[in-house]
């Protein structure tokens, strides 16, 4: 499958090469068509990269990720273009982080949240938010961790949803991992899930955290 | 011990049931001397329990227990009296909802907390955020669920969480599920999270519902 990255920090990295690693034919963009991190990325991987500009990648993608920066997402998809993203799978894994403090601030949050944003912004396109509860190390091979533990998946677009739930049993997510927690308005839970995750992560003083849903 | 619980909703009921099952002394409190509710859960009991005013509780109580709805816990406080708070140890369980929804809101939410408001508003109480994250049958029984889950605590006083946690383990939480996650900052999150556990539980149907850190 085609899929277009946005961003280019670690995150990027991680689901960018993770995706190439899986079969899928991937373009990196960015705010330039130059921009260092992402040429770097394409020549490292052995093929089906590319960089280029947020418009690039999301005109190359069937699925688009957004891995830019929360404060800095929707300026990204501004620039990656409503036609690229029209009628796309828009998997958003951003969290809304104002201030790392701490104590760590969202914006949004709690009466909205980015992934309503962004769907509101560009309502042809099929948001899917998933993978913001954890490390990239984590989101792109769940092995990293012991066992079992979940993903979630926030959006209002059942097929896009059934095309993320594919993409992460493709990183390694058993289907049993892999939980469906509502429509987009969900995602302020998966958001506002990340002023935990960031007190354990303090407390336990590493990143090598996620959690099981116990039923 | 001497515990004072504060509130006569199910979720007091429970606390104040275990902990008198578990061999604690327990005064329930509500606003009134005569609640109906809080007078037919003493007579309920075998031994060691008794109804009163949330004064009443307070000033029993080694331990008190806010298990008042949160938009209603500093009212509440207010009239247990802050000479009867002062250097308890104050077991803040209450989750801070503006409004059900769907979706769900918090009053306070994301730059404050309800038990930071709980300890500034009574600066000599040893504030203790814990349980708040699950049903009320989880939260005095975890073996409602199987296996291993996990139970949070926030608070600036170490002694009182060495307290909390052993009520904790009365209650059957084995003592590696009992994660502190800071001082009472540290609540902000184990509040928030309440909007994806809303979500898990409209999505799964029911409230047997807890998570595990998985490290």
């Amino acid at each position: 499958m085609r899929v277009g990255v946005l961003g280019t920090g670690m995150v990027g990295v991680a689901l960018a090469t993770r995706l190439v690693d899986v079969g899928h034919d991937v373009v990196m963009g960015s705010r330039t068509p130059d921009n260092e991190k992402a040429m770097a990325w394409a020549a490292s991987q052995p093929e089906r990269a590319a960089a280029g500009t947020f418009a690039d990648a999301a005109s190359h993608g069937e699925v688009v990720v957004n891995a830019t920066a929360g404060i800095a997402s929707l300026a990204a998809l501004t620039a990656a273009g409503e036609d690229n993203l029209a009628g796309k799978v828009l998997v958003d894994v951003a969290n809304p982080i104002a201030s790392y403090g701490p104590p760590i601030a969202l914006e949004p949050v709690a009466g909205d949240s980015l992934a309503e944003q962004i769907q509101h912004a560009f309502p042809a396109a099929r948001v899917v938010k998933t993978l913001n509860t954890m490390n990239c190390d984590v989101m792109v091979r769940p092995s990293t961790l012991p066992g079992e533990h979940d993903v979630f998946m926030a959006g209002n677009d059942a097929a896009a949803k059934g095309t993320v739930r594919s993409l992460l049993e493709e990183f390694g997510w058993p289907r049993t991992s892999v939980r469906d927690v509502g429509d987009v308005t969900a995602a302020r839970g998966l958001e506002m899930y990340l002023v935990l995750w960031i007190a354990l992560r303090m407390t336990l003083g590493h990143n090598a955290i996620n959690i099981r849903v116990v039923t």
